[in-house]
């Protein structure tokens, strides 16, 4: 008798999942460094991971203020040692106290901390704590939020609209829901802008064979680095009241805005500022994590999401369903109270805080920049402007010769074209095709982390592969 | 138009989910603490919660040592502070060396730490790194294995055995999964113990109805506390071999074993020992958390489970499923690594590690102890032996009278007695009905966590209820 588990009679769905942030590429970069190590000679010393957005594995530092109060949670005997400011001391007293009391999973003062940081964030707009649910990281909220939503079979199967390129969890959470994915292309001409026209087109020819109950969007964008404007906003929550579809605001780069002219606009503000219309109708789930921006605590898993006009009967439905899971990370909780609730003026902490997060937000954007100049040098390498987020996603011409190779090999181009780059310079990238791109198109995702040498000389370095491999395929 | 998402459109499956541990009673009694707050007079001062197997919430210490680590992890500037034992330091140093390196979401030590561990655990039977996935607490590893057995519609659907009574996060998963449960019952007049031939009825019967391919055991026991024979466990894994079901087991509570003559012993131990016949083929994942033993650390969500025999294929699309959802936080590894790999004879910490340790258990067992013999002078309450875990399973016997009156009100009898008790007494249980028990039986399940004198007055206050109760309603 065989195994009671193959993969011939494994969950279907899960077979389906594809997650190219941590396919083949990574892989094959764990194992180069197991080499480097072992003495085997390569032509690099080693592998420069520009593939995922963890700020501190790329040696970002850790806003200080944050990390005393959590190493004060987990040892509270540090409250009485005078090395410790003040201020972070009140805030880990006040988080111990309401652990103390708490027995219904989530940290109370943790969603007050949220809620009044969202209110002040988008001009005064109210906020009320029960719509606030803490999460483990962002993801999974939004797996959350489409579970509650997907429903039916065949043509009724739950559609949900995301944009391409996409982040892939979205397309991973669909599949394994067994929800449809119905895809929106975001215009690279346009600097990666989301056209209405094309959410109609993709929403018409998603009717004919689901039903479309979801738009998810990404602001600022993941992988495409776009930040939308307060029109285009205004423009998505019309096209979502029109056609009755609920939103999903993913918005965990909210501080991550770098271009001149660009401003973060919550989908939340917006939607209020539109008026009782929208406002009383729209549903909205917006999600914030702690993962990203200033922080870059992507090991925590603190997170958040923000419910608006959902149907009381579902909340409830859906505070059932999160207690089953138990509650996200404390650790994490904590840390979601000190990112919504950090130094004031006139606190200890407050001048150091300050410093830390706009010198890691300034460097951030200087090497957004640096990234878009360097790339934009490049003869077959056409990079929009880096607006805000983490990443770069540039186009990249590939020669026909190659793309007969990667074909031959069994292999999507732009595969075909990081596992060149990472054997022969130990950098690490996405291919395009992990994301989606436009048939016949090509692009890698680069994150913008590694610290500013490290991102020159790997962008010199991609500058010499990307023409030697145009050379070598030409 | 109304709202996109309701009750009527949205996923049946998550509706169908329950949740009795945080149900109705829970609700009610955070209100009750509200209302005592605001000066509302009750016949009592506190509610006692003895309703979640959160250790810490109910007044447990932390283990110093761990909480040592992780505040030198959070912040390592204090690596420089004399007042931390050395083998503390090294611990953090070797964590957030690790961490560092790491690039594919957990950190490869830990799985080192928990490989060591069980291999000391198990006499020395092998346990390769590659088979221990870390896990968001053991609810996480639990419901990712159920999700890859889950396919198949109607008749083939897939069928997975639960012991009744059981932890609801079993049911739960399965109602969202859409799996078909399969109830066997644990047999009361015996201590709770597992008899083969219930489970042989319990499968024929699913057969004519479902695809029967998992059996789920925790051991010990939750919510009945019992802990299994080595007997028990070998004719188990018979059993599975037999029927060709992947195995299942929760050892969450793996150091809770309280009764004289009673010890914890591995499935994975007992399989290796029963020889290749079953070593080789047997299917068996076994899961592990750091919420509960002596360490009680529940807000860490710190987890790990071990896969055996799992098909190298299945095991590629778990690691790619895991992946998805990003790392399990990084405290909560940390702290795994802590549990897994303690203060050894001859460190600086492990006198007091091992005195907190024991003095924890030490009084765990006495408060079992305790707690079955109290409940045991009350006419009308029956309870088995506590031999693990931290919960009685009391059976009570209810006055028809109250069955009346509870069914008159729409409400499960068990869950008017909670109730009941709840508004007269402050003492907050769950009903037995949220676990599942044998028709026209009732229960509740109290852990055993309140501080010895807590948990003795509530004992009498309960006590006290239960004649009353019984009085008014002969």
């Amino acid at each position: 008798m065989g195994k009671v588990l193959t993969v011939d009679t494994m969950n279907a769905n899960v077979k389906k999942v594809e997650y190219a942030v941590r396919g083949p590429i990574v892989q094959r970069a764990v194992q180069i460094e197991k080499e480097l190590k072992e003495g085997v000679k390569k032509p690099f010393n080693e592998v420069i991971k520009a593939n995922i957005g963890d700020a501190h594995a790329m040696g970002q530092q850790p806003i200080t203020f944050f990390r005393q109060v959590l190493a004060l949670c987990s040892y509270p005997e540090l409250l009485d040692d005078n090395k410790f400011p003040e201020d972070a001391k009140n805030r880990a007293r006040r988080i111990l106290k309401a652990c103390g009391g708490s027995s219904i999973g989530t940290i109370d003062c943790v969603r007050q901390d949220v809620s009044r940081y969202i209110e002040h964030r988008d001009g005064g707009i109210a906020c009320d704590p029960d719509n606030i649910y803490l999460t483990t990281g962002a993801s999974d909220g939004i797996v959350t939020i489409l579970k509650l939503l997907t429903t039916g079979e065949g043509r009724t199967r739950t559609g949900v609209m995301i944009s391409i390129p996409q982040y892939p969890l979205y397309s991973a959470a669909l599949a394994e829901l067994g929800a449809v994915q119905i895809n929106y292309y975001l215009n690279e001409e346009k600097c990666w802008s989301l056209d209405i026209d094309e959410l109609q087109r993709s929403l018409e020819a998603a009717r004919e064979h689901c039903r479309p109950r979801v738009l998810c969007i990404i602001n600022p964008g993941n992988p495409t680095g776009q930040v939308q404007s307060r029109q285009c906003i205004e423009d998505v929550i019309r096209f979502a009241a029109k056609e009755h579809l609920f939103l999903m605001a993913d918005e965990v780069y909210q501080d991550n805005v770098y271009a001149e002219g660009c401003a973060f606009h919550s989908f939340k503000k917006v939607l209020f500022e539109m008026g009782p219309k929208f406002s009383s109708t729209v549903e909205l789930a917006s999600f914030h994590s702690t993962s990203k921006c200033y922080m870059g605590e992507c090991g925590f898993r603190g997170g958040y999401m923000e419910v608006i006009n959902m149907d009381p009967e579902v909340k409830a439905q859906l505070t059932k369903l999160v207690s089953v899971r138990l509650c996200p990370p404390v650790p994490g909780q904590a840390l979601m109270a000190l990112v919504t609730n950090p130094p004031q003026p006139g606190e200890p902490s407050y001048a150091q805080f300050i410093a830390e997060k706009t010198a890691t937000l300034n460097n951030l954007a200087q090497k957004a920049k640096m990234t878009e100049e360097i790339l934009n040098t490049v003869p077959g390498i056409r990079c929009n402007p880096v607006q805000g987020a983490m990443y770069s996603f540039p186009r990249i011409t590939l020669p026909e010769r190659a793309i007969k190779d990667a074909k031959a090999k069994g292999q999507v181009p732009d595969m075909f074209y990081c596992m060149k780059l990472l054997e022969e310079t130990g950098i690490c990238l996405v291919p395009g095709s992990g994301f989606g791109q436009k048939e016949g198109t090509f692009h890698f995702r680069m994150t913008i982390l590694p610290p500013t040498d490290k991102l020159q000389t790997m962008l010199r370095k991609l500058k010499e592969f990307h023409q030697q491999f145009t050379q070598q395929y030409s």
